[in-house]
């Protein structure tokens, strides 16, 4: 039995850089085959304007391959993001299921205030600490050697399955491109700065803000452009 | 404590007749606003046409929303399905989730042989049935009784959740067009007749079957169409 | 030969009310299967707070199928829009294309001033508005008599039709849901109260507000949250 | 004035190999992160069991971004695609657009000949070849004289493109993934192997060979096993 309380997140492959923004957008001002170079790669105005103005269409271009690892609710949460992702993930039906299960860190908020739509979450009491943990411990623990006893008795992995609780960790490869990618974060991270703040459940920001370093480091404009005009997706 | 072994799927709205595909098949070759008449109602033919040669885009017009009751470990799968579907899921974060559970029926296949991609299942030992069901309800119970003393003590429904197996029911809307829909019917309903077929888990065909029974119901020349030509959505 | 300067918008079905809306959210915070009644019809608080937070997936239970006739021009532009929508229109290659033309009505503006993006059209002169109707009147005329001759000749409609201008009409069915529409509305009309404002070519706003006129009389309240919140798409 | 009866189709960029369907189909069967390996990039029996059992979804970690230009009636076909696809294109609001037309070639056939849906087309006479070329340049040429004064009298591009024939060549970026490629060749291609064959225009049929080239030389398992199977995109 394995306990995390991280995310992971790894950029499998990428061909996206802020010039495939430039050289899309410019097709429809100039026409013909924009060539990468010096200019188009610093064309910070150019993409601020696209952002500012919700010029979606050239952030398209430019596309992710991620692999994660997160607990299933975090994952149910994800793959409600359709347009503009692609999907595989780790199979209950084809593979046995591995004994890794999510619990919180010591610093995660564990009461809700406030209103739907807008909680806030803070920290939690010793009390609460120690129950938290102790019981995911124990549920994660009796459910996955159920599921392995089941196994044993040549149950269907399908049907095995069935016991385990959702902060068991799943794996999947998310493909996806610079609008959708930003789309995401906008609703799966919180930022005071937003134009329209959203109040994302704390582990999908966590993964959330794994993914948003990748964009800052490979599209630095563009993720300027974004943080400057209010975290909208264009 | 409830335990369920079925699905349940009941059709909300639809604006979903033949006449629908037939009046956009039309425009193609007649242009102008074709009007529902008897003569469209009863175009078997044309739709049968459309079926075999997958032009697809006729069946888009036609729409249904369902309301569905099935456990996370199918509504996982569902969502899968993406082009042509829209979502509306009860919330862990939003509510206090339901003390509703699935465990499967006494004829429910447990064994799994065969090779991946083309599963069979068999039924189960006396042992086996025994075993499932009765770790089903353990391992429910106690998950259910530990939520709700962590709610009790006030901890955030987001987290308290994390305990809660897969076999948790859930309850969405989905609305789909006659597409989509028999998409999601070829790849999650195993018919021998299929020109592809497929080998779903038992569990979600159970959701699919009960859908298939409102497209044949409603479209029935078209659900004929789809029928009669190896059930590849076109 | 007939010239025109408007668009056909017919609402040919829908399958939308604000209570879709309602009934879609609240499963998310209720759970289980709201029924339509009195109260969840005039839900305009939870519509708005809907619109403003950005929720958007609500709205995409409520369809809506237009038959719409409008100039190659236009079409190019609409059909850019892809998430949420679906086509069926006319074909070039299956049938013989009518002799129906755009031309400007006399107070269509004729000249562009201002820059990329944000472009403003002012009236044109006397000369530029005799001109520019006889230029498209003449063009149409001989490029139409040009494609009867070669189809009289037994050449290929797909080929015949190459020498067609793009203020030829066409016609097409468009299925829609409220989301997309609205997203649709927010990018092909002006409205000086938009938070992100557009500037699309007068002839698709012209389609454009005549579908805005069906989901203001549907779903009013849905409308009324759009308007309210500067028009930006949830 | 220039006349062309060829397409131009140009891989920008791509992130496309066997070995991305490999490693995202591994997820599932596997779980955890495959890596790159000698034995991934060979695996042509996993590619061809995905493609005949139709997993379509690792086959959507693969992009390619294409510059094309073609005439309008081609990309009007184009553009239709929607699913996996993202577009930029040149635009006759903010440009004045080029005076280069399409012409069919010698070999061009220019009679249709068969019912819809699976027309064929044959050789044109001498006097079809001779008409239509003469008819193609005069009504080009004149179109594009006329659209050129009206620039010169300031009339607004977006008015003065009124004009133009769907002939006139227009350029744009694609990206696309390796399923929505295939979905598309499956449909703008005809090959009498093809358990579904399509009956597209010549025209869009050479765009989608050009393009095919590329998919055969960077991903030559997963082009040999959509051969292999049918050209039925997974």
């Amino acid at each position: 039995m394995e306990f995390r309380s991280d995310m992971t997140v790894h950029l499998i492959k990428h061909a996206a850089e802020d010039a495939d923004v430039v050289f899309a957008a410019r097709v429809s001002t100039q026409g013909g085959m924009s060539r990468y170079n010096e200019s188009s790669k610093g064309d910070a105005g150019l993409i601020n304007f696209l952002m500012r103005d919700r010029h979606g269409s050239p952030f398209e271009h430019a596309n992710f391959t991620f692999y994660i690892e997160a607990p299933i609710f975090v994952v149910r949460e994800f793959m409600r993001h359709r347009a503009g992702w692609s999907y595989n993930e780790e199979s209950g039906r084809y593979k046995e299921l591995a004994p890794v299960f999510y619990k919180p860190a010591d610093g995660r908020p564990l009461r809700q205030v406030g209103k739907p739509g807008a909680y806030k979450y803070v920290a939690g009491d010793y009390k609460q600490k120690v129950t938290i943990k102790g019981d995911i411990e124990r549920i994660s623990t009796e459910a996955y050697t159920t599921y392995k006893r089941l196994l044993d008795m040549d149950v269907a992995r399908e049907v095995a399955r069935m016991v385990l609780p959702v902060n068991l960790y799943t794996s999947f490869y998310a493909t996806c491109n610079a609008r959708s990618l930003m789309h995401f974060l906008s609703l799966r991270t919180h930022d005071e700065s937003s134009t329209f703040p959203s109040f994302p459940q704390r582990e999908i920001e966590m993964v959330a803000e794994k993914m948003e370093d990748y964009l800052h480091y490979y599209m630095p404009e563009t993720w300027r452009a974004f943080q400057r005009n209010g975290r909208v997706a264009p």
